[in-house]
């Protein structure tokens, strides 16, 4: 089955986005040089899936920034949703997690980057994730769009690694235990 | 004034405990040899303040763990309700976290182990804590009684250190840095 593979920072209290998704205390920090590894995760999946949060927050960069295909999860979403551009670079799909994942499997995807607090969530409740890279920013903001969510039992973790950058920036990687 | 200063576990999902404030998903952990800094920290502050649910919690421990003065923050308890054997311990204290801390101070306390989720929030929210040592447990548990909560505005805070310990906890340091 294809795996989920997470690449996201949070706040140290939790959150990817202020709760009107403002992003203003993560991109004040100073990251320093490099990428710091994402360039070589995104060699490492096949494609990324997303929600349709996401897809728009993408499209407001102006410049489509990747070169992997890209699935958007949306039930109300269609492909004339798509700018054409993109047409051969994304595609909506309305399946849940699960069944998203084995069609991907079944199109040769070994490792999808699952992106988005929300699409990240569902897919920890499915058991469908593998990996998660979490760069923890220093600061506390609050309130705001958490990363993580309920789940129907407890997820054990591996830490792989863990690796300061930047001005007070922490990258941890962690990997999911299988039950 | 006197600073507060947090020492902490959470679930990487941010909990310090389950929602019945249950251990389990903690003290299942393998810590591995040491203590990881706590009896330097012990040394280093002038003693603890805890909430009322704290107290209750080490009370149950059976052997009174600290050798520090102790204050616990309640408009509830009284005097009466510290066991005789920790009279000269513990004391209680009905003051807000600002006026307490003035109180402190004048006593001659330089540092303060501030320990417990909600009173951890309370002196966060008041700008009363320096530092923060945070482990984290390699575990999601989904929900529970969390560490952060809402704040009056952004904390930065500076990463002093990160150290992975056990099998896969990580401990982290941070300053709070000034407004």
């Amino acid at each position: 089955m294809t795996t989920g593979h997470v690449f996201i920072a949070t706040s140290l209290d939790g959150f990817v986005a202020r709760s009107d998704h403002a992003l203003d205390w993560l991109m004040k920090q100073n990251t320093g040089e490099g990428d710091h590894g994402f360039a070589a995760f995104m060699d490492s999946v096949d494609g990324l899936v997303m929600g349709a949060g996401s897809f728009r927050t993408v499209l407001g960069f102006g410049e489509w920034p990747y070169t992997k295909p890209v699935v958007v999860m949306s039930s109300r979403l269609t492909e004339a949703d798509i700018p054409q551009h993109l047409a051969d670079k994304v595609r909506i799909s309305p399946l849940a997690p699960e069944a998203l994942m084995q069609g991907l499997n079944a199109a040769g995807w070994t490792r999808a980057y699952v992106d988005g607090g929300r699409l990240v969530q569902s897919f920890l409740r499915a058991g469908l994730i593998a990996e998660i890279t979490l760069t923890l920013i220093p600061i506390l903001i609050g309130s705001g769009i958490r990363l993580f969510g309920d789940l129907p039992a407890d997820l054990d973790l591996d830490l792989i690694s863990a690796e300061p950058f930047g001005e007070g920036l922490l990258k941890t990687h962690y990997r999911v235990r299988r039950g």
